[in-house]
């Protein structure tokens, strides 16, 4: 047995997440058809660095999985792509030591979060950001964003159904915002981020942003521990996991 | 009866191009439905800068229409792009002289050709760029592009079935080529475009990029002025129509 690890792209606009699941099409689904004949006769396991929702998009998502048959990396790179439709894609395949897990190995997660900021959403943008028409304060907007780095508990910023989770503390190593004309890109780099965590902290910094909130009301939420209305999810479509580090 | 003009952007993808037909939908008929109302009793009527074909996205069309309704230009943007799907917006509405015509008083077309050279595809560029996996040469891309620019017969660089079209010559102001990483993008300036054109001359100019046709070999086609299979046309979702000059 041999492991290999995928760098996955996906567009994950028509996709109901990473995860296998009844009701809808997963990438975990059809990435697992792609490799099964190369596994078979043993049936495939694929661990990613972790689940994405429905609706965000991957640009570097990690995938390992067990094969007894021998191809290079770059045959397999090229058997898959063959193989998959144009929305999931591999860019890069390797050879890993046994030990190598893809969700349990990860030393830093990126996630970028995309926003267009303009009274009018561009047809070819709205894919891949959220739209927000009412003129962002950037500087509120920055303020706010350091307010969330470093170590603490973001039970105000995840959902967290029946607290299932019972230790919802996490660091967050930077939370960078830059802007390029209307685009404005949240870069949150963590160790790991819990269900919706993401787009909980992206839609208060929209809220913020936009003078519905101050920056130091995200320390006023931190300090409650508690999700309410108050912090929104902000859209699937503006979030992409960008890149994983081991 | 005052004359409004727009500037529409639209991600052509599910589209059959700008014009109204039959057997698929249409830009114009989409654009139609929502200025109905505005005109109603008289019917619409929405002439565009140009047609774009079927699957080519536009960053900058622009349409005029008559109606005696008075809507300031912002009111005018707002209710179209309330009623307008998401893959179609109106990015700017103003009043124009009644002499003012979206067609015949162009004085500069620029449209945009985007090339993604690289093994892999990244689904999220998938829709608005061809994929080019053999690495381009750009010094021989550039060489061949030149050629192009000044006022020859491009009877071998579009589709003229039946030559319906007796004056196949037109003037390219320039045709620019661009790098930023794996994205390649060609920009052509012209008064004005026979059908298929820009596509003609993407595809001819790919074939030089990837070392299958040579930069003079631009020469000897334009001197040839009859469309052979040498000259294949690059895929429509790598187009858009960027800007349009009055």
């Amino acid at each position: 047995m041999t492991r290999y690890a995928l760098i996955i792209s996906y567009d994950g606009t028509r996709f109901g997440g990473w995860q296998r699941q009844p009701n809808s099409l997963s990438v975990q689904e059809v990435l697992g058809e792609a490799v099964a004949p190369l596994c078979a006769p043993h049936p495939v396991r694929l661990e990613a660095s972790g689940r994405t929702d429905s609706g965000v998009h991957a640009h570097g998502q990690v995938v390992h999985f067990d094969m007894d048959r021998a191809l290079s990396p770059l045959q397999l790179r090229r058997a898959l792509n063959g193989k998959l439709p144009p929305d999931i894609q591999v860019l890069h395949a390797c050879v890993t030591p046994t030990d190598f897990h893809a969700r349990k190995s990860v030393r830093v997660k990126e996630y970028r979060y995309t926003i267009w900021n303009a009274e009018v959403m561009p047809p070819c943008e709205r894919l891949y950001a959220a739209h927000v028409r009412t003129p962002v304060n950037l500087a509120a907007l920055r303020d706010a964003a350091g307010r969330f780095v470093g170590r603490h508990d973001f039970a105000s910023f995840c959902a967290n159904p029946h607290r299932k989770i019972a230790n919802t503390t996490r660091t967050i190593f930077s939370l960078t915002v830059t802007q390029d004309g209307p685009r404005i890109t949240l870069a949150v780099c963590g160790e790991g981020f819990l269900y919706k965590m993401v787009r909980s902290i992206a839609g208060f910094l929209i809220a913020v942003g936009t003078g519905k909130e101050e920056p130091s009301a995200v320390d006023e939420l931190l300090a409650e521990r508690q999700r309410t209305a108050r912090v929104e999810t902000a859209p699937a479509c503006g979030l992409t996991l960008w890149h994983v580090e081991y």
